[in-house]
């Protein structure tokens, strides 16, 4: 893992509530299943970004850094599946994700506000990504795959920071963090009324 | 470039008719508009590939090769965008584009059927694609770009021959190929009937 990701890893995230630790060990009771999960998210995240390449052609000061994200969430997804491949695991049929639908109800409407709403959600879903990959990582024993979770961890960690940054390219600091304070509180309601089920959210 | 791409660029692709040589010298003319084409064009090859992984994720002797595929073209898309982006050239908005819409109708139903048309469809449009580049590759004089389009006719033709591997998986080779030599005289018919517009199609 390159010096910056490692640094990102141990860095704490900007989420409101900490997942309950306990939360791990029924991951790790139900790892395939949680494996199958986490493959379809790293593949919609990718999607997530190119949509948004779709949707917003004009902002070409973030374009390039949509594209990048989708390509390494895209690269995630493969290392994903090998590992399942490597345990006989087929994907799933996609599956709704509570957790993602229901931030993005908080989407307000309107171009601007839509734009600002959909980066700072997405920086959150990375966030959270990277707080439960650590948790991840602290839990497993088998090297190669606890290195993964690690190095994955770091990655999403600088996705949660490039997204905000994103956001910086167009809004001001204010308008950014005070929105970004909102999602989270949003966000922290959300991860409390969820489910335990062998998934990433 | 590797030596088998360089080679598979030589080769010859299975395909009915020859482009008009005429047609390059007009994208030669409208470059600007090909390049906002062409990076669609590599976007949606990605998600296409990926489409398939979704769909077929029970066909698993395949599916690593088509997220290798799908990840292989947003590659060319950050390419293509880079140079766009060097030429101040913003992406277009999607268009329909006649040739893979009508040569998707040429689909059957049935689920092994609509598969393996899936695949020799696939395989042809990507042997169209290495074909129009070999040409554009031809007639550019300026390296950097030469050089670009040298190595996607040899990727794309790659792909094109990856296809009809794919479908060899699960279909014996009277069937692949009596069923490819069909689709690409439906092929032949779609290229020779379209309008010549600044775009790879």
């Amino acid at each position: 893992m390159p010096v910056w990701a490692a640094e990102l890893a141990k860095k704490s995230v900007d989420l409101i509530v900490a997942t309950d630790p306990g939360w791990v060990a029924q991951i790790l009771d139900h790892f395939d299943a949680f494996l199958q999960d986490h493959a379809n998210c790293e593949r919609k995240a990718s999607a997530l970004a190119m949509s948004m390449v779709v949707k917003y052609p004009d902002r070409t000061q973030i374009v390039p850094r949509l594209i990048a994200l989708a390509r390494e969430e895209l690269e995630h997804f493969e290392q994903v599946y090998r590992i399942m491949e490597s345990r006989g695991l087929p994907l799933l049929k996609d599956a709704p994700d509570p957790y993602v639908n229901q931030l993005l109800q908080h989407c307000r409407h309107g171009r601007d506000d839509r734009f600002l709403d959909r980066l700072l959600i997405s920086s959150l879903v990375e966030c959270r990504g990277a707080e439960r990959f650590k948790l991840i990582f602290g839990a497993l024993e088998e090297p190669e795959l606890k290195g993964f979770y690690r190095d994955l961890a770091g990655s999403e960690a600088k996705h949660g920071h490039q997204f905000a940054e994103m956001a910086l390219e167009y809004f001001d600091q204010g308008t950014v963090y005070g929105r970004l304070a909102e999602l989270a509180e949003a966000e922290s309601n959300i991860v409390a009324g969820l489910e335990w089920r062998p998934s990433l959210h």
